[in-house]
Parts: structure tokens; C-alpha cells; sequence
């Protein structure tokens, strides 16, 4: 059965998700939840992913949820093109840059936490920019570093890893946000340099089927 | 050279690495960054660990960082007692509930994090409340629903995974801040069974050198 992958067009796990299967070459179907009418939420997808979240991945008859632990899965059942370096400190290195996207940087700003500052909070626009460019801004900076140290043409070494499988998505949602990358040399050639590979270049945002060319 | 965890003892991030060194039977030292006065923003600590952000690892003359690819170096380096399930569907369910606690509850909770809606955008005391108790109680919700099809006495199985290393640190918090638990029979009875176990035990926040009595 051809795997399902349930997402968003700008959802950035869900982009994470796509650019791995891509770099995997595994052929997938994909679902579309609308994030901004809160359809990731109704009970039939709940049954299926109880956090009413994207991405999740359908294989095997399984449901697998979170996309660091999907990303996992995929290196562990389709080892080639590895996405992991080998060697423990090697690999928990890249790791370490794929947690810094995905616990430190995206969960402040994803879509329901927006909403919940502006809808719970009362928070006016202008803070929430702040908000937003604050915690990408510091993540950055450390991330800048981490790939000065191990980065070579990509986030670590001379590969693409799980690394930037999250920090591409993170620069799309940088530059949706009109945040000023001109700090991050590093990681803006890391981009550059991934938007050059077709598995990448087909998993952006803007060329999904579920693009929204209105979206605001 | 002994391993050197850099921690805080109220660090849920660090009380995870605690838990999965003391599992592992890992002897190490650590080293307190006191969260409240941003001593983990220092220079030289930063050198170490980019992000400025607590727990680091330091082994064999390196430093890790981000306590789920510390909790995932651990498995690779030293796999006796493992901490993961067999085969690649089990290990991707327990990352899952790793993840939703690291990346959909705790990284909305931290201190820096509750500080920034206090002083970047001025939100009262009962807001940040409400703010806390939605993120744990949406995220324990999903959780109570995964652990009642994986858990049989831990969240998955009959055996402590990362999942355990990372729920046992947000019930904590979740304490720490009043949530009612009442609704999540099922986390609180895998707490329950976790904090019989030494490895556990001898992690808790109140158990560490650094602990202050007094703190709020």
C-alpha cells in the first residue's frame, strides 16, 4: 500500500516529513488537513493521530505521528540514502540540530500558538512579530554556530541530513515572517544550496497540491 | 573522564537526561546553571553548548546537546538496558510520546518561555496559568489516549523507553503548577510505577545537589 501522509501545505513538520520521503524516494499519497479551519482537529483524524496534529504518516496498516519520530522511522526502515551520519557522536550532533528547529524554535511559533496569543492572550500584532523573531532569531544564532563547526555545504558535512530536513522549513517560515536572515550567511547557504536538489525543491510549501496562492 | 551532565535541578529537560543515565547505569558528575538568573547565557558556557540552553552532555571531549539526541546517543552508545522498543513501528511510537512532550508541551512551559509572556508581552499571572494548563492539558490528553493502546505499566510496554524519561519530567511541572490531573488515570499510574524504580527516584528535582528548598 503506497504510504498517506497527512499535512498541510505549510505546515513545517509536515515539510520536514516531505522532503525525507523525497530524499528517500519513497512514493506517498498525500492528505491535506486545513490548519486554518482547525480540520486537523475532527474526531475521524483524532482517531488516528489522538494529538490532532500534522504531519502523520500511514504505512504498514500503522499510524506513525511527530515528524522527528517519523524522520527516525524512515532512516531506520529505508536506510538509503542515509540521514544520519555513522557514529553515535556524529549522529546525536545532528540530531541535536534537528531538536533545536523542532523543540526550540517551531513550537513557539507554529499556527495554534499564534492563534493562542493573539485569540487567549489578547496580544497585538506587533508583539506577536516580536515573538516570532525573537525565538527564530536566537535559535538561529546558535544553529549559525553549530553549522560553523560542522557544516560543510549542508548542515553537517557534505550531505543532506535530518538536520536540514528541519531547518529549510524553518527558513520558509523565517521569510514568511519578513524575519532578517542577514545574521545567518551559514544557514541562507545551506538553503540555497538544498533548493538546488529536486527532493527539496519539490517538497516546498508552494508547489504542494493543497496550495493556497491567496493564503495570507 | 566521568561524563558531566549540565543541569538544573528543576530543568524537566535535564531530569529526563537524569533519568536515562541512572537507567543506563552511567555514572557521571553534575554541573548547576542556575535557570533563574540566566547563568546558562554565559560565554564560556555557551562555547560549550551554543544555544545556551541546559542539559549538555560532555563525553570522550565532546559535548551533546538537546536532551532527545542525548537521550538517543545513550541508546547507540550504551544500548544495555535499552530504551527503545524492538522493531522500527515500536521505536517510532515511543518517539512519538517522547516527542509530544518535547515538542508540543514542555517547549511551550519553560522558564524562558513563561518569562517572555510576563515581560515581552506584559500577560497577568491568571493569563499565563490558563496559558500553562491548556498546552499540558491538550498534550496529556493525546498522551492518556496513546499509552491506554501502547502501555502496559510504562507508556509503551512493560519496560521504561525515552517516552517514560520524558513524561515523568512534565508530570512534575505539571504539579509544580496545580494542573488537575484527574482526567489522565493512566499517566498518573505510570508515574505512580516510575517513581518506585531508583533510577527515577534518585532524578527528581528535589533529590539533586542544587536543589533549593526555598524556591518558588
Amino acid at each position: 500500500m503506497t504510504p498517506v501522509l497527512h499535512g498541510y501545505w505549510r505546515s513545517s513538520a509536515a515539510y520536514r516529513v516531505r522532503i525525507a520521503l523525497n530524499l528517500k524516494g519513497i512514493d506517498h499519497r498525500q492528505v491535506s488537513h486545513d490548519l486554518r479551519t482547525g480540520a486537523q482537529t475532527a474526531p475521524d483524524y483524532r482517531r488516528l493521530a489522538p494529538q490532532g496534529l500534522v504531519p502523520a504518516l500511514e504505512i504498514e496498516g500503522e499510524t506513525l505521528t511527530q515528524s522527528l519520530a517519523i524522520l527516525e522511522w524512515l532512516e531506520e526502515a529505508h536506510p538509503e540514502p542515509p540521514l544520519l551520519p555513522e557514529g553515535a557522536i556524529a549522529r546525536a550532533q545532528v540530531r541535536s540540530m534537528a531538536a533545536a528547529v523542532a523543540c526550540d524554535i517551531h513550537p513557539l511559533n507554529n499556527l495554534r500558538v499564534l492563534k493562542a496569543l493573539k485569540h487567549d492572550l489578547g496580544a497585538p500584532q506587533s508583539s506577536i512579530d516580536s515573538w516570532v523573531g525573537r525565538w527564530i532569531g536566537e535559535g538561529f544564532a546558535a544553529l549559525e554556530e553549530t553549522v560553523a563547526r560542522h557544516g560543510d555545504g549542508f548542515c553537517f558535512g557534505d550531505r543532506p541530513t535530518i538536520a536540514d530536513c528541519c531547518l529549510i522549513p524553518q527558513i520558509y517560515n523565517a521569510r514568511r515572517f519578513d524575519i532578517d536572515l542577514g545574521a545567518f550567511p551559514r544557514l541562507v547557504a545551506v538553503d540555497a544550496r538544498c533548493a538546488t536538489i529536486d527532493a527539496f525543491a519539490r517538497a516546498a510549501p508552494d508547489r504542494q497540491p493543497d496550495a493556497d496562492g491567496a493564503a495570507s
